[in-house]
């Protein structure tokens, strides 16, 4: 991938050394982000962060990204009391926001909407989350998080749990995961399977994964990372039902410690009740330092994106 | 008009060489406002953008204008949800924002509120649309986008097309082409016809215009600039008689191409279906070239307010 | 106080000189903060502005106070919109908001939630108001303007009138006058006392304190300094009293006069009609002073819990 330019809308466009690249320069990041040093690299630059459904988290991480690489930032929080909505199409904002901005990063309820503003603004757009479509970034936050807490990718078994239905995050991972030597365990209520889609192609790309129910078992098992999601309320008819399963797929300290020893407890954050906080104190449980390394790779991606990295 | 400290509050108060002054400025402002080249004239300076009603686009046209001069912004998206509106006059309210900032851009729904703020702050206001009142900047911008596309102003005619009733932007610009040899056709329906008021002040300015109901045969007529405008459901009783008359103001290649070759196609944006989406493979469709000229225009409202053009 | 790093929670936890230090840091302040002179000494560091209920004064101040010393701003103006608020705790968003900024604004209708993320977040957390409990940085601007007013703070009487009860500012800065030799008057009507743990606290401190329910009087008494603040309809059950009271504690100019030629007139603002536009010609009438103040005791406590003071 040629980054300088391009628009970051999923990460099945992304291949084994694009995802090296953008972790490589996340890594050289890492002081700026974690404030030991100041750059101006992007300095003259201006981040348009166009939140067509609120997601102060992602916008929060993009926006710091952007100003403690030197830039600047024009905002609209909550598009949906913005007049952009009235009737234009996604098309012609994108054609209005170039005038503006050197980059931007959009959120839209909506799946391919990110990819309408891209085909009418020149500049970088970048997926910040469409839907149940994809969220780039978050999924290659994730990488780095993995990559930087176990030290390697290949060789790992990394399980994901909770709902893989509606988890966007978890879908934009596999992509990624696709182009290592992994075993992946989907691990889940019969309700909030991985979807079809994704399984065909991780076994197109020849990953290996293994699809259980019993969380507990998982765990013990031996997995080297631990990814949860959240199962959220909304997903079931029976509210019965959900209740049972979201007890069995919530994960605690003594759960946790069934596991081995060094597996990474990942999370994509917010979490409500499905990992309780006396899981916080275990050194691996890897959430809020997850959190903290999106910086790092929003930096690395807004700088390659404006041929600055 | 001596800009530095004035309050831009209305086309009205703009005499011919100062709009000539704004036009001029703006040119310098091009290399900035293209991403070509930085500039830090307005370091220190910060602009509080106070939008009472929400409008994205003025909105961040404005930021972008101030960002790239140097200077910093601080914002208000959508007032109706703020304190500010508990209760207390605009005249307070511009007392306390001139403590925090150096310039205000204010958009509000109600007539004549921006100058009410104006009259308790200190530091220079500028309107970014008051209702169905002024809308200065956008004026100025179309300006320089008819000069730019154009050559010139002297010796033009221009045609205005669509709701000359409530269309705030096409007022603001009559009183500004007041000041040139320019021949001007309004063509509407009957019922969104350009007001009294507007055609009296013309009439005492001497400057020539038609009024005309035909927008097939005003394009046909061969005017140098056709401005259209949006027909909104909202001004009529009559379903039947909008959607008649909606289909008849739409403007689409075909019937672009009755017009002079040269004919400058422009709208204030956003577009909804008023110009069809075949009109902008046209060279002469300005209109996001016009949206792109408000960053230079506002960069030069700026600039000349704080004395730093 | 040992003010790098801290929480800035509550002005009981203010010690005599650490108001002393916050009032000589910040007449230091006024120069940048009145736009006469740039200052960097905050470069390279972020604001997170996390407002969750809109306080677009407070939100301002504090933006302005750290774009007016080099720093940069991340802001959530509404926080009800955001997806913060969906079940995730203030100790985790705190962990989370960690990682983007140095230093936190925070405001919010529930006391003590301010601390709960201060707990969570390793970065300075400032409180801008949490619901009917604290809002230190306003106390600390009237000391700010009283001491800059009357030229000192011991030896002074200051009376506060109008809803002393949910005047939550007027119980912040009770906790700060306790450390001088001042004579307090509260002057309210029945429904709207000070409360008990207030008076409690000033007792147990040696402060000398009235209670009186004649505003004229007290008035009249010759106090060096005259804090008024709304009395709102919502607080009474019946109408009636409402409308009555409420015209006993208006301030006008002719009343005003019946006061101390010196009387310092101060109001936190918004101000309805409790205190008459006649009185802003007088020179005493402070409260326009008072919101300039702001900025400069809010660049004070930020330079201060970043170390750059």
């Amino acid at each position: 991938m040629k980054f300088k330019g391009a628009d970051i809308l999923s990460t099945k466009l992304f291949a084994r050394n694009d995802i090296e690249k953008v972790m490589r320069v996340a890594g050289r990041m890492e002081p700026f982000a974690s404030k030991r040093k100041l750059s101006d690299i992007l300095q003259g630059k201006i981040l348009a962060a166009l939140f067509y459904e609120p997601s102060t988290r992602t916008r929060l991480s993009f926006e710091t990204a952007m100003l403690r690489l030197g830039g600047r930032v024009i905002t609209v929080p909550a598009m949906e009391t913005s007049s952009l909505t009235k009737g234009e199409t996604l098309f012609d904002t994108g054609k209005m926001v170039q005038n503006y901005a050197d980059v931007i990063a959009m959120r839209h309820p909506k799946e391919g909407s990110v990819t309408e503003m891209a085909e009418g603004a020149d500049i970088s757009v970048i997926n910040a989350g469409d839907g149940p479509g994809q969220h780039p970034t978050q999924a290659l936050l994730d990488m780095y998080t993995i990559r930087k807490e176990q030290g390697k990718i290949d060789g790992l078994t990394i399980a994901m749990a909770g709902d893989l239905k509606f988890g966007r995050t978890v879908h934009s991972l596999c992509y990624l995961l696709a182009h290592y030597k992994v075993k992946l365990i989907f691990v889940s209520p019969k309700e909030l399977k991985m979807p079809v889609n994704v399984c065909e192609f991780l076994k197109k790309k020849g990953v290996k994964f293994s699809v259980e129910s019993d969380f507990d078992k998982v765990i013990k098992s031996g997995v080297d990372v631990l990814y949860c999601t959240r199962i959220q309320k909304e997903r079931f008819e029976n509210e019965k039902e959900y209740l049972k399963l979201k007890g069995v797929f919530v994960l605690n300290k003594k759960k946790a410690l069934t596991g081995k020893k060094t597996m990474t407890i990942m999370h994509a954050l917010p979490r409500i009740d499905e990992i309780a906080t006396d899981v916080d104190s275990l050194q691996n449980a890897a959430y809020f330092r997850q959190a903290r390394n999106g910086v790092a790779v929003r930096m690395a991606l807004l700088a390659l994106v404006l041929g600055k990295a």
